[in-house]
């Protein structure tokens, strides 16, 4: 009677979700501070304070009939106005306001984008390791999902998987950097390769490969020499999907963007597509408030120095007790080499050290497990002992 | 290479939308206050002042992390418990928040209701006229949209033509009282009805047909004998899609549910499907600071009075001038016969009055105009004078 694929989706509880049932489950045993769960990736940092003092403001200042009400389908055009003019700047790219389409956040970005784009047959490639809604999402148009390897020891994408596994049936590649669950950054070089690559299979094929860029963690990088890259800069045929959620630590409030490069093919009808996307999945427009904070706070960071304090503390102790690690330039995440073969088995020894995480098999890569360190600095030191308690039965190397 | 059929739906300007350019552009010429545009049906009245002291308080009270952040896909339980036991206690139905899903607005509960009811080659219902969307909102599933008739009398649904078309491939009705565009409100008698064809329909296929609720303008009657009476208490497989929209006048916000009949066949596989058709389109959770103002102010409304002043005021000059409406007990709008037999001529003959609204062929109903009152009443006695002369140039009884 109803839909059994929707109900799957519905009543398959993800592994992240078991884990927090537990987690909830052995705090009420023996007591939550000693339960150590890094297996989410929420924002532990407040919003910067200038996204309340704007709410005020807009409270204070704009009539209700105005700030509440509807803006238009593609959000208001005074929040596109300033958003597409420091990203222009930023990125050095000529984005305007008509390029832009607000969305409740990140997921919905993907959906209606990939929604936009795709045909029946259609086929979209990712990289492991991978976000695995990006599959949930990629199905829901009728579409297929390819994972294509990464460099074990990079985490980098291997470019030369991508080059043979293209075909014309290929819609786009959905790229992710910084990357959950890596936490890597991909450079400039591997933004170029993977430019010409697109660019002369493109040709070859007689239309556009769109590059899919999932940004929510663009601003979530610790090292200075780090720079993320935008896909304009590099290719013609991309789609930027943006999120406030991890930047402004407001995840809840579902604000977020699609940027159509100005100088994609045929641009203006694949804006229409998405406007059509966004109507058909059910978006109206993005909150409106909440446009209007993003506009005002675009550019700003919650306090990413805690974040930063974490990585480095989390990743000098773990490769320091003898655990493999790629260094995580960005993102939340530390996507740490199972110390035995089964990344599952792995979990479930770090379980008795009450130390939870999620195993990579769940992002398309085996042996590796995720650890997400938007948690409270002090959790994570008081969490090193148990980390190192399992290299020692590991029988990793110690200093 | 984008997919046409949302390019289409993207590219193609909606009447109500030429209506609104052309107004701007006659607004240039002429100047604003001597346009008289009821077209768009925009709440025109402020949020109660309930609204914005609940944001303010939710900003001092609540910490940054907790109110900004994720909720669960469902909905925070708070919120949904306090909304159940309110929607309970008004209707006399046992609804307990496990049976509430939070989402962003009326569009949203209606795709994602349809996406998890729907397989393919299903069909769905509508009684004329009916709000347009629904039509992209059930094919977007890949189902199909039936239209019946109404009572040309009184607006009021065709029960017989409803007998008729029901067949096993019916998924369900779409119900939307008080409606738009005709602003009539279903009776008790009515809804009693329509139960009985459902009940005895559903029984002889052996599989429920779903009695789908589109509700929003569930508290804008304005006549203290109407009572808009709630789907769950006449038959069990009902859903009803909700958004405090018009009832808080804060359309931009996107806040609304799904309800999930307790009686309803299978209730807990039906709301996992829910749960997992707002997954796999992209709604991650309904914005959270609008989840806990909508739980704080459900059950207040905006100052209908406003509504109320209006529809007296338009009705009762209409009427004495010549035309005909049936009497609309709710939502803010008129569905006046035009007068003449095309109402796309009637609308065009309007336009000279500088009068805008909406041809009903739009609504699946010729021979009909929707008139927006929701604009501020001084807007409306100036119009007056321009309704009553397009009387007279039909030669309508004067008084």
């Amino acid at each position: 009677m109803y839909n059994e694929q929707m109900y799957a989706l519905g009543s398959k509880r993800s592994t992240i979700r078991e884990i927090f049932e537990y987690a909830k489950q052995r705090a009420d045993e023996i007591g939550a501070e000693n339960v150590f769960d890094f297996s989410i990736g929420n924002p532990s940092v407040p919003a910067p304070k200038a996204v309340d003092e704007c709410i005020r403001r807009l409270l204070d200042q704009t009539p209700s009939v105005e700030l509440h009400g509807y803006t238009s389908a593609q959000g208001d055009r005074g929040v596109r106005e300033k958003i597409a003019a420091n990203f222009a700047k930023r990125f050095g790219v000529s984005l305007t306001a008509d390029d832009l389409y607000m969305t409740c956040g990140a997921a919905a970005s993907l959906t209606i984008t990939l929604r936009a784009l795709t045909n029946a047959g259609d086929e979209f490639l990712v990289f492991a390791p991978y976000f695995p809604e990006y599959r949930v999402f990629v199905e829901a148009t009728g579409a297929s999902l390819r994972v294509l390897p990464c460099d074990p020891n990079t985490l980098q994408p291997d470019l030369e998987s991508l080059e043979k596994a293209l075909n014309p049936r290929v819609k786009g590649v959905l790229i992710n950097s910084p990357n959950n669950p890596s936490g890597v950054v991909y450079g400039a070089e591997t933004l170029q390769k993977l430019a010409e690559i697109l660019r002369k299979k493109s040709a070859e094929y007689g239309a556009p490969i769109y590059w899919i860029s999932d940004e929510p963690y663009r601003e979530l990088v610790y090292d200075t020499k780090t720079v993320v890259g935008c896909p304009m800069a590099y290719y013609d045929d991309t789609v930027v999907c943006y999120s406030y959620s991890k930047s402004l630590s407001m995840p809840g409030e579902r604000i977020g963007y699609i940027a159509i490069s100005p100088t994609a093919t045929d641009n203006r009808a694949l804006y229409a597509a998405v406007c059509g996307a966004g109507r058909s999945l059910g978006y109206v427009c993005a909150p409106a408030l909440f446009q209007r904070v993003a506009a005002e706070c675009d550019g700003l960071t919650a306090d990413l120095g805690v974040y930063k304090r974490n990585r480095d503390l989390l990743y000098n102790a773990l490769t320091e007790y003898g655990f493999k690690c790629v260094y995580p330039d960005g993102a939340f995440y530390l996507f740490v080499q199972a110390a035995e073969g089964s990344a599952k088995a792995f979990c479930e020894r770090a379980k008795k050290q009450e130390l939870l995480f999620v195993a990579g098999d769940d992002f398309g890569c085996e042996g590796y497990v995720r650890i997400a360190y938007c948690v409270p600095t002090e959790k994570i030191e008081r969490a090193l002992p148990r980390f190192q308690a399992l290299a020692e039965e590991y029988g990793l190397r110690k200093k």
